[in-house]
């Protein structure tokens, strides 16, 4: 079971342009200081949230109470010229929590009712035994291939295919592709084997010639999870691995397990 | 003529591994807000900057000169644990603008060589008649039968199709196409006609079903372009337009003209 | 026993003027936007800071634990151009708490000592019945007695010769004052009682002729205290209270109590 | 003649208690984030603000002109759940300047007015030989007298004795005195001679116990002088000059002067 946020500004698309269109830059400004503060926010919880459509971000929250939503609701409404609405939902997959969280937001009215405002609501209780699967996939070798050879466009232009290919891929397992900058891909995918990566893995580098490979980490959250993965993928980038996919599991992995810290000032 | 500034964070894929992987959510913190400031920053002098691939950003800075562009490159040193990168180049079309910016900064080394760091560079002397001109493109009643419908990773999805095929049309003309959040793309497009625009949406909507429409804004700066782009989308979305397509140009724009300021303190 | 964390960033002076003195409008941007973050990432988990002299910060941190600390400054590596240290300390008195935590932190090394990196370190075990108390004191009527009719910097010389004096009264009592803008003070206090207060700020209005109110808050974290402080200071202001010293204790205040949300995704 | 701007958020503090008292956190991240971007901002047209009492803000501006102003208040309108006024005046001295700014914005009403929106006024005509001087000072080794040896609250109250002293003597001069961090000063001093400044420094050091010094830099806009001011200071450090005042105008400093960079684009 994964637990998926989705975040949606109340009401944005009218607000740009009452009374004349916004400053094209400023609205670039807030919509990333949005992101960064979200990531900031719900990353102090180990959480990780991704820009999606800037407007509607999908985060994973596996590990956050309803409280802590409710504290980073009121602390965006504290520093912005808007409010945002939430939802929350666990799935066995990725794609099915988020379906459930958008139908929740969606019950209390359209992202462009002026009169639906920050809503906060969950669409079903968590049972138990959740956990985070979270794939970091990226291009072999492209800053070879072409960051260094092709003009930026055509390199963008590439990454967004293999993008739009990779999320269409991964929808089918139930899991979801998100690009995280350069050649990134953050997939959260409980529920997929390594063998499914492989096979579209190899699916993609037949129709797009582009090869690549994913380091996949389970982890208790996000944090937890991206971590692991992460270090998968420097293994697979040292050769140390056999192929091109390689699991972590957060549990079982001693190197990252520290001593546990005191706790200081119980309350 | 149009102005193109490349701009490329400098070593910045072996840095994000370095000793260890970083944290994704600060990663992802630190992307943005980078991109957020450098659209402060740029925008502060009529300049608009998108975020591409976030660790190589593609901005549009007619009017701007080579001191500022400085200014800002030594701003992000004193601010970020890294340092960017940035090539300027003008031609008659954004694509040819970008590429001649990419090789001017592919001259300088790789991006992942850990010596080249701070260049800025230029492509070419910027000749004359200089203007910009970009279309606001968006996607017709994308709430209505989109966001408050579909869940939020198919409408994501479907908006992402829209943009592939969006990029790769404009390529054809020299054109080039970003995501600006919710259902908009900002496509800088010195050169395209409105046919143009028509002839392509219309093709567009018969390959995947979606309608667009175009504010197309000329101007001397990417603001007034935008601004001009903006306006054009509003009258087409209050019905004030024949057709899906709009055109102003700030010069003869006498709405937006207001009697010139006062200069105070002139250095 | 309140817990208070001493944050200093390692070896900034030198870093300023190295190789050359960097912009003083880029200094002032990342010093607050560090203190921007800090409380952002503190405040995730109820802390409170205070930007002292914005090298060195002063935080209130009941109810953090050291491994949170060390996410905070691990994330602070990650985003910022230099590294902070860290000591935590807890005692009876705020003023008592902060000096065994410099204490602390400076049997590491020097401020400005190049190999002194990333210290984290705890001056005591904290013992149990921890709790914060926070004065939120301001200056009766200052826009219409300064804001409105003095010019700014006579205001704001006013306020920093009120802010001078009641850190130095403050100080007499274990306490500490901080200035949180327009005419607030926010005072770490445990310990001192009402009458205390109403002493202290006779003897002010006497030497300077400004009154003073304070809203106390009693909690188990700088957040609760500092609710209920802010409300008390409502209190006063709406003339509900007897005198100008109104104390609220979270845990008998009702008002602000709702029913637990419930916990979702437990890990 | 300098030009001072005063910036002020219109009717901030029923805000920031409407309809209940704001999260403390939330506050200090918004004001300082608001100081952070008025500094990048203003900074992008090499000006410098001051945060002063974080609502009401006062920056040094020459070679700003009015649409720039107007510019920056509509992004702020942009980004902020508030507004900002501001007022704009010249004189021969600071403080002269900041008086007749905080007039004309008092003339439109007061700071808690809440029909009284994003004012934006010059007091008087700019004339001309404009100029800004800085001093930048500083205590002379803090790190090893105070930072590493007392306290860090008895440290931060010495630094505000200090800077209490230095405002009220600066005022005598015409001059103001705003503190930047660590121990360090920027003091608008236009007319200030260096013997002024020594034997300000004397009255200090009698007074109070600690030496000070100055880098005073001359330049046409705030951060030319500024620039200049550091320098000055480094030189002092660095035992090259007589004494504890040293000033430098960019006019004559020929170690900075570029080769003035090609102009791209004219528009």
């Amino acid at each position: 079971m994964i637990q998926i946020t989705l975040i949606q500004i109340d009401n944005y698309g009218p607000w740009t342009v009452t009374p004349n269109p916004r400053r094209e830059s400023d609205l670039q400004a807030l919509q990333s200081r949005l992101y960064c503060d979200l990531n900031l926010q719900f990353g102090a919880h180990k959480g990780l949230v991704f820009y999606t459509r800037f407007d509607n971000l999908i985060a994973i929250t596996n590990g956050i109470d309803l409280t802590t939503h409710e504290r980073i609701q009121n602390s965006i409404k504290n520093r912005y010229p808007f409010t945002v609405s939430m939802a929350v939902a666990s799935a066995k997959t990725p794609y099915e929590a988020q379906k459930l969280a958008t139908r929740k937001i969606q019950e209390h009215g359209s992202a462009q009712d002026e009169y639906r405002k920050e809503v906060l609501d969950v669409a079903n209780d968590f049972l138990d035994n959740g956990y985070v699967q979270l794939a970091h996939v990226d291009i072999n070798n492209i800053t070879g291939t072409l960051t260094d050879l092709e003009n930026a466009y055509d390199t963008y232009l590439s990454v967004k295919e293999v993008q739009l290919k990779l999320m269409k891929e991964l929808k089918k397992y139930g899991a979801m592709g998100f690009f995280i900058g350069g050649d990134n891909f953050m997939c959260p995918c409980n529920g997929m084997t390594e063998s499914d990566f492989i096979n579209m893995f190899n699916d993609i580098e037949e129709s797009t010639g582009v090869e690549l490979k994913a380091g996949i980490g389970i982890g208790k959250t996000a944090e937890d999870a991206s971590n692991m993965a992460d270090i998968g993928l420097e293994l697979i980038r040292d050769g140390k691995t056999e192929c091109q996919v390689c699991t972590l599991n957060y549990e079982n992995h001693s190197i990252k397990k520290k001593s546990p810290k005191n706790f200081l000032c119980p309350i």
